[in-house]
Parts: C-alpha cells; structure tokens; sequence
C-alpha cells in the first residue's frame, strides 16, 4: 500500500469509476483530495500530523495547492503519489509531489504551501520552533520541476455564478471544504472545453475560510490562451479563494 | 487490504477527513460509492465484473440501494464492508452488503439490486442465462437483518430545489453519475436537522438518466416522524430517482 524512506513517502492508488469524469479521468477534486491524504500520511508518520498537531493545541492550514499534470490517471488505472517537505520556513513550509503512473514514471506534479496555527489564537506559529526545529530533517531535494504557485488577480466585477454552501460542503471544521472549491470552479466551464481540452495546470490560493449558508460568488477573467483566472468572493466582497486555469 | 472466500468478500477502507461531515462521520455518499466499488470488485473477481461485462457487450446498471446504519465510521477510523449475492433472478440479482466497524462488529447493512442490460439493445438480459447460470454458483445466505427496498411515492407538486447538471456531475457514460443523486438529495436538508440527528435510512430508486446540462427539479414530502421521501424529476416530469430518508 506505502512505502516510504526517511524523507519520502510514496502511496498507492486506484482511478474509481466515481472518481473519472466523463473522459474517464480522474477529477482535479479527487486528485487533490489524494494529494491532502499523502500529506496527512507523511506528516502523521514523522510525528506532524493533524492528530498530533491538534493535541498540542495547532493545524496545519492549506494556503496554496498548484498542480500540473502532463497526463492523468484513467479509471481503473493504478498510479501513486510521492510526497515530501521542499523547505520550512518561519510561517510556511513547501510540501510537493509527484503523480506517478502505474509504470512509476512522473505524469505530474504538485506544489503546495502549509502554515501551521495555534487553535485557540487562529494565528500562525513558527515552524522552525516546533518540536526543537525537528521538521526541518525532512527536507528533501527531491526534483519538483513545475512552478511555483503564483500571484492571481481578477478584475471581474459581475459574477458568472454563484452557489449557497450546503450539508456536502462543509468539513469536521465547519468550513467550506478545500476539495469543494476545486470541483466547483471546475463546474464554471462547459463541457465543450473539457471535451476538447484537458486542464494542464491548476492552481488554488486559499484566502479565508467559509461557512454553512453564506452565498459564494464567482468570478472570472479570461486571460487568453486558454487561461482563466477565478476569484471566489461572499457577497460582503471578502475573498475566499482564487485560482488560475489552464487548458490545453 | 482485502480478503475473500468462495462467496463473499471483504474490503478495507479508513474514513478520509474529506469524506466525513461536519460531524465527523463519513457521508453517505463516500459509503454509496464504497459499497458501490465493493460490488465491483466482487463481481470481477468472480468473472461477472463491468470490465468482462462491456467486452460481452452488458452492462451492470444499478436499480436500487438502501443503507441503513445504527452508528456511522469517524474520521481516520479503519472500517471494512463485506459484501455477497443474495439472489438471482431472471432480470434482477441482489447484492447485500454489511459495514463493519474497526472491531469487525456490523454497525450497518445495505442492499442493493441490479439488472443487466444488453449495451446495442439497452433491453434487460436474461441473468439466469449468463455464463451457463454460472452466477447462481455465488448465492449466499449470509443474514441482512434490514427490510428491502420499499416502493417510493411522491405527492408534491412544487420543487423544493433544482439543480442543473455540471462537469463534475457526470460520469464516463455521460450520465450524471449515482453518487451525486445522493448527495444533491442530501444538501435538501438544513445542517440544523444533521446536527441533531442522522440519517438511520437511506433508500434510492433509479428510474431514468440524466445528462449534461438537463435541469432536475428536486420534489419532497414529509412523511412524519422524520421520514422524507423525495423525488427527482426533469422540466418534461419525467422520473429520474426516488428517495426515503429517516433521520433518527
């Protein structure tokens, strides 16, 4: 099922039939909740996971996921995710990963950017402190050769949709779960596009959290060449997330 | 991961943090698409899986299910759902399923019941006659100590919700897939309601298809004593799905 070395960990995995969209590959959404899992398996056996984390009083808080995929799994296709920590830093840390296909060769890759918060003050700690700086053992040099998430801005003004948060959306914390803004800004586009086209990069910026009932509006600038950028906002204009698109 | 004898079988699963509500236990959508994939892998082990099946030109379709659950899996908890043939007939077979808690302990049932349809004629085939009758060799008399399906009635003439199906509520056969009817049923009902109580039963009925773009109007009666029943219908009224919810 696993293995892992001192600094990586790699897991297995198998394409769901109610896991591939109609091309039969799998979702962004569970590609990305995979990924989340990987993170949560690797930190939890070096002592960092959420479990541990809680009962000292932190979490770790997603802030930046980018994924980019040259090819994706297909249903029932075999393939597993490779993970570890590129760099700690005094409020964030780097995890990346790769997507490897049932061969063990990289069809993608992914990036993401952690923060850790107290639970009772929800501000972030210093991860370099953290059981004696312990964390930093586990940077890894491993090749990661996509790029780093990037700055989004989006200039829309008159929202392309909109969605209520209902019972599916919300996490054990309350919040509009990480996964579920993925799926629903992938519902922005038609099927046309994605019957054409494929998406080759995906980024999401996490900006602030969101709650049972509040009604999400989504926004969206079409950057050319087959790139969008979306900014999901509450109807108090709050942003909660952005992402950036790109078809190919 | 999985064990099996001659005729049932036996699979390992952990609740995701992304696969449980707001109160920490697994959705019933995630267990729908569990219970799902375990009557996949069973039947293909066996030799009547959807794979061995398309190549003859048949497919598996799925007419009912029904769930009913005294305790749910929490998060990160190891659970295991065993799963076996009850019966065959000529047009129907049913498959049960038990859901076992991380002692092994049933904290829950589900049945289910399935045609086959032949993929040119999209006719019923005669079950009976596949593989010699070959598939009777699995019945078991393993207990479900839960009723069957029910019929579902409907009385409401005015949708509580509408949705139109999007990109990521479609399957590889274009069609919006089963788990999502579950979940879209679900979001019917305020948090309010899921905060106090859970869902003890769930049944589906799967009547018609929906595809891409088609808008599905959501009908609902309240039966009393916490028990719903909810239909599914398109613009044209035509039926897609019936559902009976108890919440305890």
């Amino acid at each position: 099922m696993s293995t892992t070395d001192e600094k990586t960990g790699t897991y297995s995995f198998v394409a769901e039939p109610f896991h591939v969209d109609f091309n039969g590959r799998v979702t962004l959404g569970v590609l990305g909740n995979h990924l989340l899992n990987c993170a949560g398996f690797h930190a939890s056996d070096r002592g960092f996971g959420i479990a541990t984390m809680n009962e000292e009083n932190y979490t770790w808080v997603l802030s930046r996921l980018a994924i980019e995929l040259d090819a994706y799994p297909v249903q029932y296709e075999d393939f597993s995710i490779r993970t570890w920590v590129e760099n700690v830093y005094r409020l964030f840390t780097d995890r990346n990963f790769a997507i490897l296909n049932q061969e063990g060769r990289p069809i993608g890759y992914a990036r993401s950017v952690w923060a850790m918060i107290n639970l009772n003050t929800r501000r972030p700690t210093d991860l370099l402190a953290l059981h004696d700086g312990n964390i930093t053992g586990y940077i890894c040099d491993e090749p990661c050769p996509i790029e780093k998430p990037s700055r989004i801005k989006v200039e829309a003004t008159e929202p392309v949709a909109d969605h209520t948060a209902r019972y599916s959306d919300i996490d054990i914390n309350g919040h509009v779960n990480s996964i579920r803004y993925i799926e629903h800004i992938l519902d922005l586009f038609p099927m046309e596009l994605y019957r054409e086209k494929r998406v080759r990069r995906f980024e999401m910026a996490y900006v602030a959290e969101s709650y049972y009932g509040e009604k999400l509006l989504f926004f969206r600038d079409d950057a050319g060449g087959d790139e969008y950028h979306v900014e999901v906002r509450k109807e108090t204009g709050e942003v909660v997330c952005r992402s950036k698109i790109l078809f190919v």
